[in-house]
């Protein structure tokens, strides 16, 4: 609420919510989304509105300024997936690492290909994020080091508000009653532990060590007015994943690095949506549960302004770029500060912001702990 | 205990055990390993010593029959990785998928390669598994429907006891006091589904839909009777991986459908072993949680008979095999029971079992239910 934050607990002890607020708001939101979020968020608003005089004995501390809030993890996280659904950042990845084969894989425009990340490591923005080590390939044999190219991914993520059965499915019609809201996601990776340990499993260690999200859980409901169509799907997806095409989201992203603007797009161009996202991966029966993560994978748009990630920036390393500073990076060097923003406005709509995910890199442990 | 299972809740309620078993027994195990199993296990020991007759007053149910016993789900799992750790199974997979190559990718003898699974469809030995629908690669592009080619996988995997910090790493000669004991685990894989989605991030669907665990939790103290050299590891690992190289576990293993044996081998051989890969998965500084989960993957031996997936056994469908009911397979049919089972045994030491981990396969769920 402009600079301040509501206290729900607080609000909640004042009587006047009728709902089990306090039980709950247990250290994370993951009852309450599966409450449902929209009736405790309309009972919010019918209290904030100018008239209302129930929250007159607010206790002080009902209203705290967002400078002074200290920002947590705000689910549960019970399994974390990550996609890899902009077009633009699949095609850039393939040219560089396949030039001489169709950058996009022949499954890529039938199904949102994902994969599992690591839930325990999953932070609130601004935990600070320590350089991993990790075996990096070299010309006698792999070695044991720190990441030498540590990047970014600028991604929108969605956690899930409600419990399916081991067995069961979700429709794509259904998706998004299970979604409970959207945060900014940055997947930091380390491309080179990546690039040695992927095949043919699939991403490990250069993505497990840090994950982090925004603070601030944007409900769907707070999105209606953003939508958008998005982009065309051909060939036409599987009946599974035929949702209603003006299901894009326009929110505006932006990369800082130090302070400065490196990059942005706009998330509607992305391929897949978070229903198609939500419908695959609960079609082959996994459980879905409260507070699952689901990210976007690295959002990229077509010029070279509108790059997600270092490696796409920099030509997997080869183009360096230069900082306002004089200082040039191809990847992230220690006590660089990388900071995601995202917001969405319309005509006639409130503006709503995202907060902002960040993170500073701490350089790498010291290699003798290992031993 | 014998055909009996001692209940350690009603022991605590008998005041015996000094500990506060009570509190550390709420649905899981996860606080009763984080305590220190070590101390219990001992105490219990002390406590059904022929002779002692502290356990005089305990109530009638706290001894169980097996039989009447309902098993549930160890731990609340927090991540689930996966490695692919037997030497056998690895070149059985390349020589099937890359005849031309090297079966061996460049990376596998230098580190366990791994990914992470889904946590949420862990579930306990006897959950009926049912067959996944998913997309399935045909000439005329991919059709959705259930899968074809479903597969088990014979594994052995560890859950962690204790929690490490975000940023920290485990030293290889510290992993094992991380680990908590030790399972069966069937990985259940849809072949199809993977082969079509897996490109170039790894196995998503055509895994996350099920996997089993046996509900006993052996603890490694238990298994020191069973420890010998594993095999000779050349090249030699990097410094963080080198561990003591008598710490692989005899452990005897078989898989039965429909009551018939159809494959076993000894973990023994394993190429990685549990250490090093606990050791490897935390070396990038990601947090450890008590009740990961960490699996083998398949345990394949050197000859026919010792093979850990139908995939090998029939050469990726190529070669049926009968069932002494005359029928024949190449994956599994819908009613189809597999038992995997895990003993030790050894000159002078109490054998060990590590109860059934079992699933019978129940027909897809209709395709209607999708749209």
């Amino acid at each position: 609420i402009g600079e301040q934050v509501l206290d729900l607990v607080a609000v909640a002890s004042a009587g006047v919510m009728s709902f089990p607020t306090a039980t709950m708001l247990r250290g994370s939101l993951n009852e309450l989304f599966r409450f449902g979020v929209s009736p405790v968020r309309q009972r919010v608003s019918e209290l904030l509105t100018s008239g209302n005089e129930e929250l007159a004995g607010l206790p002080a501390r009902g209203l705290v300024q967002q400078s002074e809030a200290e920002f947590v993890l705000p689910f549960e996280i019970g399994d974390y997936v990550d996609f890899y659904s902009s077009e633009q950042h699949a095609r850039n990845l393939g040219r560089m690492f396949r030039p001489d084969d169709d950058p996009l894989m022949p499954n890529w425009k039938h199904l949102p290909v994902g994969y599992h990340g690591r839930a325990s490591t999953v932070s609130v923005s601004g935990t600070p994020v320590r350089r991993p080590l990790g075996q990096l390939a070299g010309v006698d044999g792999p070695t044991f080091g720190p990441s030498e190219r540590l990047d970014i991914e600028l991604e929108v993520g969605f956690f899930t508000s409600s419990d399916s059965t081991l067995g069961s499915s979700i429709g794509i019609d259904d998706a998004e009653s299970h979604i409970g809201g959207v945060v900014l996601v940055n997947d930091w990776s380390a491309r080179d532990i990546q690039a040695w340990e992927y095949r043919p499993l699939g991403p490990f260690l250069g993505k497990s060590f840090h994950t982090s999200v925004s603070p601030w859980v944007v409900t769907l409901d707070a999105l209606e007015p953003f939508r958008e169509p998005g982009p065309i799907q051909d060939p036409v997806p599987l009946e599974y994943l035929q949702g209603d095409a003006h299901r894009a989201l326009s929110i505006d992203l932006s990369v800082e690095l130090n302070g400065h603007l490196i990059g942005g797009t706009n998330f509607r161009d992305m391929y897949w949506t978070m229903a198609q996202q939500l419908a695959h991966a609960a079609s082959n029966g996994t459980a879905i549960r409260a507070g699952d993560l689901y990210a976007s994978g690295t959002v990229s748009g077509e010029g070279a302004a509108q790059y997600g990630s270092l490696i796409e920036m920099s030509q997997n390393g080869a183009d360096p770029f230069e900082l306002p500073d004089g200082t040039e990076r191809t990847f992230l060097a220690d006590g660089d500060s990388v900071v995601l923003r995202g917001a969405c406005s319309a005509p006639g709509a409130i503006t709503i912001g995202f907060g902002e995910c960040a993170g500073v890199i701490l350089p790498a442990r010291a290699l003798e702990m290992h031993t």
